[in-house]
């Protein structure tokens, strides 16, 4: 095995203290949901920063209590504050907000999409309002790994939108690795992803398993099936409007040759 | 002048329909807010996909009467749905949740950027809902308009995410002139913008006029005074992170030795 957690846990540290550096910034927002992800970004953040300078942010939306006390227990091992933000109310008032006469099924996804879109507006109010309190820019860190990304698992507008990402090149595989190296919790490292808004795994609901994603990632086509291959192109493909938005742009060749 | 606003316009229903029929897509959500871009932008998608397939949503928070009797008499003229969502509640509910301790000053900017990030949310839930009770894929629509863009006049996770933009490539000169030609009411488009959320016009925060922002887009430095060129520089240059993310990138040619 080539990967080599030692040196990319220091070269993420460094990364984080030049951008901080460059762009004169004092501290990082974190929203903690109690899984794997948030905890690597958190832990990195706080030994390339100081536990001062590391803000998480719990938002409850009909959440478990489990996450709460995983996201409790790395908070208090990593001496950061952990602030709680219940977004339960406003979560409510958007299902109450919109007229009685649609089914509660059309909802359903809308809802889902919901929370993410809630939780990244929520971390920068806080990114601004810790901005003023502490008297130095704060921005919002993103926790989406490398394998989620590949397959298009996350919402638009929400948990892709962040002002610093440290794991989008480090697949799930690669994540659980540099949580072991930094010794987190094996309960929060191991414990089954899901997105805390289905009621499903992740890997139930993208119907592959990280293990395969993160071998075709490494083009390892020939140790998974074709049927999984084929899942896995088409979850990319179909995803693939999340990265970029459709732009229409004045023919300028023509409008060139005009003007000039 | 070089500027055809007839052929821009049969360009961008070229373009939305294009990119309608290659995406199987339905339908789109825009925000109207009463003010010129959101007309301009809401009269092309109508052009382009039918009134039945254009959905308006005006989402006060503390805003204006008469920004609303705009966005009415626009929907009504172009015969398309206005929805109304009104976030007041959701939006005062952010400042109960803080802390108490925290100063109401310390709120300011919070809540100014707050807006823009709660009506994506809301135009995105419209899209899913709509998506399921009309059954054919609703998107976003952005309003930026490339005088905005240029000098970074967006909220980053707010205005700025949307899944398609027709007005990003037009400066604010000619989003007007497309606005006259289309025949919008001149009480909209020649309205003096503000963005609804600061108590200021857009020109009084930026510290600049649009007028002098596009002359310098089209490379017109010598029509404009060496303050406001040096105001115009610091704005776009300071808001370029903005656009991007900071990622961390494995140390790929290293990785790549090692492995391989």
């Amino acid at each position: 095995m080539c990967f080599n957690e030692e040196k990319i846990v220091n070269e993420i540290i460094h990364f984080i203290r030049n951008y901080f550096k460059d762009n004169k910034l004092k501290g990082v927002v974190i929203g903690i949901s109690g899984g794997k992800d948030s905890a690597v970004v958190a832990t990195l953040f706080t030994k390339a920063l100081g536990h001062d300078n590391v803000e998480g942010i719990w938002m409850p939306c009909n959440s478990n209590t489990e996450d709460y006390q995983d996201a409790k227990l790395l908070c208090n091992k990593l001496k950061i504050n952990l602030n709680e933000f219940d977004l339960t109310n406003i979560y409510n008032l958007f299902n109450d907000n919109i007229d009685c006469n649609i089914k509660k099924t059309s909802l359903i996804d809308a809802n889902i999409n919901l929370k993410p879109r809630l939780r990244m507006t929520t971390l920068y109010y806080y990114a601004s309002i810790l901005s003023k309190t502490k008297n130095g820019t704060y921005i919002v860190a993103g926790t989406s790994n490398k394998s989620e990304l590949y397959v298009g698992y996350f919402t638009k507008g929400g948990d892709n939108s962040c002002d610093i990402e440290i794991l989008s090149d480090l697949t799930v595989t690669e994540v659980i690795k540099i949580g072991e190296y930094l010794k987190i919790p094996d309960k929060i490292i191991h414990k089954i992803p899901n997105d805390g808004l289905s009621n499903q795994t992740d890997e139930e609901k993208l119907g592959v398993t990280y293990h395969d994603i993160d071998l075709f990632i490494n083009n390892e086509l020939s140790s998974i099936n074709i049927e999984n291959q084929n899942k896995i192109v088409k979850l990319h493909n179909n995803n693939l409007h999340k990265f970029t938005r459709a732009k229409y742009r004045k023919d300028n060749n023509e409008n060139r040759n005009i003007c000039r």
